[in-house]
């Protein structure tokens, strides 16, 4: 049975590329979804995507991740990365080793922005590298999954 | 095609004039959004008004206003005024100008109701005037659109 | 009539005795539900249970346990307790008073687990006695309402 | 006998629309003022205007408001905002009420600028209404008078 | 031989019940070890207690437990809660399991109460259940003796 | 020649015994001084008192001390005990020794009104004594200048 | 029955006028408590003094001025004014009014002599008078008791 | 016609060299302003200077300097330097760049004086050179509008 | 012309894989640069590395790189991210974009190395990854000057 | 006369040896006394030694060695070293010269522990060494008495 | 034999005038160096400049000044401003008076650039003034020791 | 084979005894060494002392310790003490166990010399013994050895 992931895309990502492409570009999460199907194809892993606007949803979807076997998250917790006590929470319930992602640098924004709930608890963290970071927290933990 | 304005409230907003009437008086949040539609009317724009304890239907709400033509919203955050990031990247993310409002003065409660993350992004503040400020800020906005 | 009460689980309560039974014990938060039923029904007062990971709906239930006569409430905010001003604002609101559970004593945990936002409204707070500490919060909560 | 009011402007004040017109825009202080006594005329009520650029001066007039029976003060108290606690002490010594206004959002400026000794006594606060946020403060204090 | 356990108060709780009985009601000290030895003699365990102002008696009834074979301590150190590494080091000293408890709820009360030295080292804390909640933690004690 | 004296009263201090005598007292400030030249005249030295609410005004009349030959200055800086570093850059400047009056205990108050820019620098502090306390203070600057 | 008065002494100051008289001269505790003696006879008033370098001695002896009607204390509690929890909460207790006094002014020494745990609930305080400070409370403690 | 030039001197400036002497050196303010006008002299600029201990008169004068088409002003705050926003916020009014002076290291006394409401708006920043600095800064003005 | 890239690793990596291979891996530095060397030359891009223990050693290569024409650096500060501001100048000094690297996931260290002089300026920060992280930065790095 | 030297244990130290060995060691305090002892014999000093529990016992003993013309006294405050001012004032009050002495290297242990009010006014100061620290500080101070 | 001086520019001053002059204009250090130089020159005093970016090498220039005979060092210590305690300690080791320069107002910076060790150890400081802020410290030291 | 031991003397070491005698004493680093090697050489272990004022020679030198096979450091880090990672990262890299050695108590001097990178990694430090503290620490760490 191939190895499942799971890439969870927190608050607001689903504006992504539909809002002010001239600053954020045209890039929507479908395309970043996309083309991480096709690098999970490539490799022949299963891959699960998810974006809500929810907390509570998106604790639920963890805890869902369980039940599915899901053996790695990639996880861009948005804006709840520097509130929501409950998802890191919900990571550490379901004890499912994690990447966090971040589309943009977020340590040359507002000070509150520094400060992650999640990274303390997260296999590594990447931030600034786009929608390529996606790309390369998926790799990496493909590749830990294949070395377990 | 007449301006459309958006009208938020937080959390436990529902309870208003409904529970210690003698402490909080009688007007309830119908009372307040049914004055504001009269203003709203009168001076021929189209209001929408939303309420909800939850998080993620809030963030929904404000990336709605943006497919609907919203040009200017008024919200009062209430207790996710405090720790609500996901809301202020929603209205950052949909790029609608705002103003914050609260019901009761917040400067003379506790500590940590001094800090809002929605401040520092609105383009005006009023706290204190009790149903009233949703009035002035709804007649700054319509000036502000007619100026536009 | 009999005396009514609330007890409340916060996000991924609904984990326990799921997952790292080696960890965290057996008990089930349903086999906690049903020991505080019994107690409940032994001394003659009506106990209803919820448990949610969305925010907005613990505020909901929280709202809705005025409309039933709810004369106590016990809550265990898990990690609420550390980010919801609403839920504390709910409970202000429909002015039930409640006591604060919880399951292990966080006072040995990371630093931001000190902070309740909680605390300072409850009636009482419990931490470390495990599921005890429900049967101990339910029993004095009984024996509050028997007093008034 | 009207209902007596004063507005009172804070240091710098003066300044206005008198230099850099294409930042701040050419309405001056004194065009403030009289829009505000338009106001008054048409409601019914008396009012005073005074600004200084001196701390002491701004103190002995608040005094003499309560020995001319002033009920309401709207006070701009700029620069002072941040650091004057002998006019927010003479506001309490005469005991009437007041709103604490701010041309400008504030909130958005240096992080010297967000706190206020004023805030906590004031009955309300606005801010970045322009010269608006001053109509409202006014009517606003009229109502109240006419309430009381 | 049965198990033996210890109760220990803390500077002024002698006062309890004799001083302000309007505000702290008529329960003195001595009512609270009767109840406490009424129910660990219908538990069959042996319960010792003791009251001292000075923190030096306090560290050597602590010492003495362990030559006495004392297996749980049920502590409120009251206004020490705050100052005293020494009382702590001892009960670390002779490893002796122990329960947190305070008579009021301390959160809601000075900030400087908000910080405990103890329970950071406690198996379990309580704070705001009155006389109730020493009866809780020695009940809790038992069961954890009996339960090793 | 007499050992001459200041007596220096802050802002607003001219308000006392004046507006709600029923909070204050009936004593004002004229009341003060007279019973300060009494004691004075007793013991035989001359004594000027002065109040403002002007920090410059209060600067200028701590330089004119020097040239007067004032021995000893007793201050009560109201308001600017928290703001003004000119007035204690001036009791530098003329080295003229001064003891630190409040007639309230302003360590009951906010915690900004704990901080004073004038105590480091003082002979001696006092709070809370009411009226008496200017009497105390005058009584030990004339002892201490006998004592020279 | 004449009024009762107590001075409290706090650690080390058993010292002085024995050791380094050229630092901080030859007046021994034994020369102020005679003076205060000699004053309290004169106004006809019952004084007891009491030095200890124990904390709880000094928490037994506050507790104990409550059984022997005192109604005023003038203390000095030393180095405990910064540590000891235990002797406010047993002015507290007792609710016996109190100065607190310092023989020298302790604002120009190491910032954590800046704090006093006793200011807060103290009537009055002064510091930096040397032995007449204990004077000054002394009388004013007197003119307190007969003006009840 | 010449360039114009203000040197301001803040507060307690006016007994530079009149008061210890044998500390602060002979050198009086007038000294000083009769250097600096040798200097505007011999190369051709026109220079006013003022001082004044009142805050509100140094705003004033700011105020005014834009209406003489005053180029560059030097200022010394002294001790407004650490409390004055409304001196800050009139030089950023009538934008003209200023030096900020100080004659003294002020890096070396107390840490109140380590921070200046001045430095971030200034053109540069010197302190510790006694009566020279001002000559330095006078030096840099006059080329800089030389360059200009 | 190749673009150019710099690789530069921090004090202490080159123990890497050297040391306690049974806790930290078997690869060594040697090892890192020569995968990074393969996929370079894969690319067709001019690679350089560059290891140091000494600070301006660091400095001094950094300032080269911009005589080399180099177009991206990756950096792994090591101990310096915490303490090197002159590393920092020198990124800012020559202007070449950078991505910060770290092996570990510094997240879950001691809280002064939560803190980078680095990232704010950085494009991209990764952490956690080990080597690996290395060469997603340098095919970023790669993919970013193909793209410029 | 021999110099004279004294050794004071601070709380808890007295159980040294006697509880878990197999963590702690079995080196009792008597044994530590016991080879200090013939340290200072061999050297030709008096030596005495004491310990408890009782901060006011500590103060005393300290107080007393000045009577005894103790010359330097080797001191490990255990748990006081953070909360006792009483012990630091004893000391300065004596003037006797002081070695701080720590078995453990406090330096990795709870932050509070980081914090000492005696080392700021020690002669020297050593923490990790053992029992070992004791006769090296014992050796320290009797080197420092004959080069005096 | 002339008096001599040292002048000393810290990391990476080198690339001063080489890189971005549109931004930093043409000067170089070779530049400011000779301009120094003339200076020195014409007023009868030996120079020396030194650059380096290694603190090392800047701490071992210092203690060589001393036996050279150098009397004032004139300093930039750029980016070891904030770091350098090395730098600091070896100018209190030869105990050589020195001024601290910034080309640059550091205070309109980052807040990490507010805090210099140099500062509180200087003689005096400027900032802001460019490469004349050289000159003007240059001049300064030279008149110091003319009048030493 | 003999035991290996490492002395290190961080920056400015090497100025002890040829600076100010009259304040640091005529004791030179090179007289310390060699009583460091006279003990050594008593006692049959070899010992290697360095000195540098540059962190990244130091760093070196501490690596090369591992190749030579040095079983314990003592380290006197000097000035980076306060600001080294890389150097604490040096030794936990090569894991020799290592004291802390400081010449004179760093607890009585500038705040931010009572923080040390090394102390928490270090078995023991000591602080205050002046040269006589490298000889107790050098006995120590040849006990250690002989012991393990």
């Amino acid at each position: 049975m191939p190895h499942r992931l799971l890439v969870i895309h927190g608050p607001n990502l689903n504006l992504l590329g539909r809002r002010e492409p001239q600053v954020y570009g045209h890039t929507t999460l479908a395309d970043i979804d996309a083309r991480l199907q096709t690098l999970a194809h490539t490799q022949g892993v299963a891959l699960s995507t998810f974006q809500s606007n929810h907390e509570g949803a998106l604790v639920d979807r963890i805890q869902q991740a369980a039940d599915e076997g899901v053996g790695f998250i990639i996880i861009n917790p948005a804006a709840y990365t520097h509130t929501s006590v409950a998802m890191v929470d919900a990571l550490s319930g379901v004890a499912i080793p994690f990447v966090e992602v971040h589309l943009s640098n977020v340590h040359g924004r507002e000070s509150f922005r520094q400060h992650s709930y999640f990274s303390a608890k997260a296999r590594a963290v990447l931030a600034g590298f786009g929608a390529r970071g996606y790309e390369f927290a998926l790799q990496y933990a493909i590749e830990q999954l294949a070395a377990a």
